[in-house]
């Protein structure tokens, strides 16, 4: 099935808008030309509504939120929701101040998003109104383990049907959820959090992905997570002695380029539940 | 002559002011330095003015346009004119949206380009009124191939005669037209177009160009094209089996870092009507 | 001591907020994140208040200083003073324009810094009122060489007396001092300087060393700038004929990820006087 939606990305090469940070944004338009996908990024209001309407999915990234493109986040969601373009949250750092936190619950109200993307901190801020996010990285006592992992797959199951969006909860394990299936996804390596933006970048691919397959976001996003994961364990055989994150990074995105359907087809290592 | 231009760069190493968007900077700044220049970017409008003065040339590029910084691109621009300064516009995405075709429209108005450097679309857009930009990549519509080169030529001949700008069209071939004269340049790899940015560092690279031969644009855009195609060559041959469009973006830089005067001259495929 | 200092970073993995320039963010980021921290920005003022009580220290960066930051660094600023975080300013191109040298006359009025961290031509015009900036680079008359090593110590030593700040100022020797004591630091390439950002990196490293030992920020601040001349040197060495600027760049990166607290011990290379 993985294969598939893949082959879809690699065929349909989707026009992916990006709302997103001016920290990790090269990386994320590389990583959409790496998977077949073609990325393009405007920020201000009147722009990014028309730029959302000669593409075929929408990320919308918190990660440098300032006043002057929230209004552009929220009309171009909008405009997209109108278009039936699917719409990616990528909710980076709720939890961590008001104004991000206030800012992901307003567009989940008011913007209908087929995937929302975040670490356990942050998905738990929007699920819960709690979690203890740590800066943009998830706080060591929200780590998703094994002893909690039926539960987490819970609440996620629970904060889709909510929603109606498709839950990426990302960790050691990652959770992708609807209300009624769960992946479990344990592709991956911890290695991957020393590297700036592999979460954008995962939120970048997921929308690259359910605009080619819109009718199956679930599937869509877990091909896409098993990818991210898949290409992070590809470049990490790849590493000499001396290669660290900065290498690492780029190794990822190469191995994104070279990746085939078939590829991930096999490597993708989850259980459906 | 490409040998003299470039030794230029080398010797005069000069410092060029780019008014960018966030998502190809950094790749422009260290291309800048691997070609011998030295980048700055300012896009508050006042500082943007001070800058462009100690600076030899400016890049507009529109990338990510948003209303803070379109009036530091009108003055930073006017400024430049005044100074006799070199300033080269790159129009991303013109013909995909109202404000960045208008913008692009008004700088051409108010700003007197010294080069303008786009793709086929968004040149098209800018000199026909036309063209079918798909986001900031060119439409395959729009593709200059063999048996539409002539006709790309007199149009882009035609275009530099109305605006008194070198232009500069990229596409599998490359064509460098003043009102007169015509470089049509096959340096380059298709591979360039799956790295973001490779344009926009040309763009850079063409007012690095331009700053160090003001009197002599079309051979200075001819020359920095053809130092970009050869460096896209030269990276290519370097890429191993698992090396990606991440790892080519890496190469391309290191090659023009190393790229010699000679070497230029020796590579450069182009030929002139 | 660079050892405990190094450890404690790596111990610690201090959360660095960075209120900073869209040029160089990524590769600060990465920075980060390879000497054991952690980074996170923001720019929205309210936001950014907010991010920095969850920070141990705070980077103010003004490389492309804009309108809408600027209250952000100042009340960031402030708040991280009354926390008792480390704060570090990095003048990017101050002495270029008057917005920036402005800026941070104010920024050292208005705020408490426990480093300053420029060029030579950056930290003359803050610490003079002249200087003669080129750019973002220092001026080539501005240059520390043997000859003048002393009258730039002092010059230093007298202007962290003025500000209570330990001032870094950095060439090819680098000198950080206090009103007492200067580290005078012989590590690092010139080749550095071939790559944008290096300074930028730079501040962010202190700010994360700062943090992990806020208690001597004479020696953080010496020990990061003997670590990043390290990784340095460390990547020049592993340079391939083809590796240019581009690599350089991932290789320092890469240097720091690898770098253990005994090697800076061994490694830095300064003189106390």
């Amino acid at each position: 099935m993985f294969e598939q939606i893949f082959d879809r990305v690699r065929q349909k090469s989707p026009l992916v808008h990006n709302i997103t940070n001016y920290v990790t944004v090269n990386d994320c338009a590389n990583m959409l030309l790496a998977c077949g996908g073609s990325p393009i990024m405007a920020d201000e209001v009147e722009d990014a509504v028309e730029i959302t309407e000669i593409c075929s999915s929408l990320v919308i990234n918190i990660g440098t939120l300032n006043r002057q493109t929230i209004p552009a986040m929220f009309a171009a969601g909008k405009r997209a929701n109108e278009l039936g373009h699917p719409v990616v949250l990528d909710p980076v750092g709720a939890g961590a101040s008001r104004l991000r936190t206030d800012t992901a619950r307003k567009l989940l109200d008011e913007v209908r998003f087929a995937v929302i993307r975040g670490n356990v901190s942050e998905i738990k801020t929007l699920a819960l109104g709690s979690g203890t996010t740590k800066g943009v990285d998830a706080d060591a006592a929200d780590r998703v383990a094994e002893e909690n992992l039926d539960e987490a797959v819970l609440s996620a199951k629970e904060f889709a049907g909510r929603t109606g969006a498709v839950i990426v909860m990302t960790g050691a394990v990652d959770i992708v959820a609807d209300r009624e299936r769960a992946f479990r996804i344990r592709n991956g390596c911890s290695m991957m959090s020393s590297i700036t933006g592999t979460g954008c970048q995962l939120s970048a691919l997921v929308a690259a992905f359910a605009a080619a397959s819109p009718e199956h976001p679930l599937e869509a996003a877990a091909a896409a997570v098993c990818a991210m994961g898949l290409c992070g364990e590809i470049a990490y055989r790849r590493l000499s002695a001396l290669d660290g994150n900065s290498s690492y990074r780029n190794y990822i995105i190469d191995a994104m380029y070279h990746l085939t359907p078939e590829e991930l087809e096999k490597g993708a290592d989850y259980e459906v539940r």
